[in-house]
């Protein structure tokens, strides 16, 4: 049971400590020594290496490299590198949120040189060191026997919470609408606390609402526990600003439903409203103004 | 512990069930004379009763009266008839999915008589017997404090799953909101589910894929398990119809939220997509397909 992980940020440092902790002995790199020294000083199963090139010389064969990077530009770097390092019969995985038409691409571009492919899809969040990480993978099926003891030890249950749904590219592509999903579900929830915040005459208090909702109602989910636990603290949450990012499963999602020609409107509208956090519709908007304005003599708002 | 239950359908007679089993003395109304003895069998708690006036004139004072009648006509006549039999210091409480307004108005036009009022969302659908129904309610402080003994059986647990959110229309408009989110929770998962099932290259299984997605994942919920629970049995949904009814909050909260101001795209969505799943939108497509054809002489799907 020996597998090197690449990458040991919030997602890659929990899943080392996690294998490590099940019993797997852990290569790990990361460009922080810090992050090394302090993953090998907690776990007895982890070994530290300050270059991948130096990771896979000592990892014995056949190897299980997973990859947890930023998908994009780090992530071909470190594939291009571990190609050249590689040898047939070693599997790379590549546990970022990678767009699953990448991950077609590696799968090919890997088996050209007898090298096994997975793309897996890892949900968890920072909670999953102690839960366990949800995980959909894809790759052939002799790729997804050697990944499967690994997965086994991630999940939350050897048994359960863990799926081959595919060929290569078919982890991601679950994961890209597990994503979708969660951006709509998070709009929803979003809005709805918006209208009680709104509904000033009532006064309702929507710490306890969010609570309330978590014992036997329709909408009880994670998702509402984590707003619960918030709310009970903040209600106001004041410190935050009304600015949401987004890091491309949800753009990808929207994406694909239109080569798909699935219409999905709600996951599409939760997408657009994070852009419209950021500003990204101050222009149309200055627009519409100056609209009202020429043709009916409305008011505008100036700075 | 006396309480009245007017209306025995699926909500009220499994509420009724509930009250009776918690220690409470049920006294019901239904039209049907089958459903009365059934419970009457079930339970020795529960005492049916032919009409509303003849329930009413055996209720001890101070009376508690609880309806679970659709809300509109039905439940107005109702009303208005336990105006005539109650006394002052007598509470109705009313537990259909009502508009708020309506709420509000009910509760000021009994306070004028002397009656309590407490309107009541509940939410738990078929599975509340066992597992306790979500109840927030509105009204004022008497009337709250009458109720709570009953609301505490019903809920979940004594002390979790209520909650007395605010004055009269407070309740209903918190169970409005809740319905309104539950609207955009479903259609991202619609959506979602759709994508897997419309990328046939990867030959997904939803059915595992919904299971896997129970276990640690973001999105884990209890309408997740609904859909795992359904898709493990019948994955290709074959008896049904693409035809989704709606029964008024979501409807409900997309005015609200325009009286607000509050923008809501994802909980409108969800309804309109409902609407176009009836075929309200055909002839909007009918005309969009004529006027492809009459510009650019495009081909157009006849009957």
């Amino acid at each position: 049971m020996n597998i090197a992980i690449i990458g040991l940020g919030k997602m890659g440092g929990n899943m080392a400590r996690r294998l490590a902790r099940g019993g797997a002995k852990v290569f790990g790199f990361d460009l922080s020594d810090q992050t090394r020294a302090q993953l090998a000083a907690e776990e007895p199963n982890f070994t530290g290496f300050d270059s991948v090139a130096t990771l896979v010389a000592n990892l014995p064969q056949p190897r299980v490299v997973w990859m947890m990077l930023p998908a994009g530009e780090i992530s071909e770097a470190t594939l291009a590198e571990l190609k050249t390092l590689l040898v047939p019969g070693d599997l790379i995985v590549d546990g970022a949120n990678a767009n699953y038409k990448d991950s077609q691409r590696h799968g090919a571009e890997l088996a050209a040189l007898g090298l096994r492919f997975v793309d897996a899809g890892v949900s968890g969040g920072v909670w999953g060191l102690a839960n366990g990480y949800t995980i959909m993978f894809g790759g052939e099926r002799e790729a997804a026997a050697q990944v499967e003891p690994f997965v086994r030890l991630l999940a939350p249950a050897p048994d359960r919470g863990w799926l081959h749904c595919g060929p290569a590219g078919a982890g991601h592509y679950t994961k890209m609408v597990h994503n979708g999903i969660e951006y709509g579900m998070m709009q929803a929830f979003a809005e709805g606390f918006a209208m009680l915040k709104a509904k000033e005459e009532f006064g309702l208090d929507i710490a306890q609402i969010s609570e309330l909702w978590r014992h036997g109602s329709v909408i009880r989910s994670w998702l509402l526990d984590l707003i619960a636990g918030t709310l009970s603290e903040d209600a106001e949450l004041k410190d935050l600003q009304a600015y949401v990012p987004d890091s491309g499963e949800g753009r990808w999602t929207v994406v694909e439903s239109i080569e798909l020609g699935v219409p999905t409107p709600v996951i599409a509208q939760a997408l657009y409203a994070r852009f419209a956090s950021r500003g990204n519709d101050d222009f149309a908007m200055k627009l519409l103004s100056m609209m009202r304005n020429a043709f009916g003599g409305h008011a505008v708002a100036k700075h």
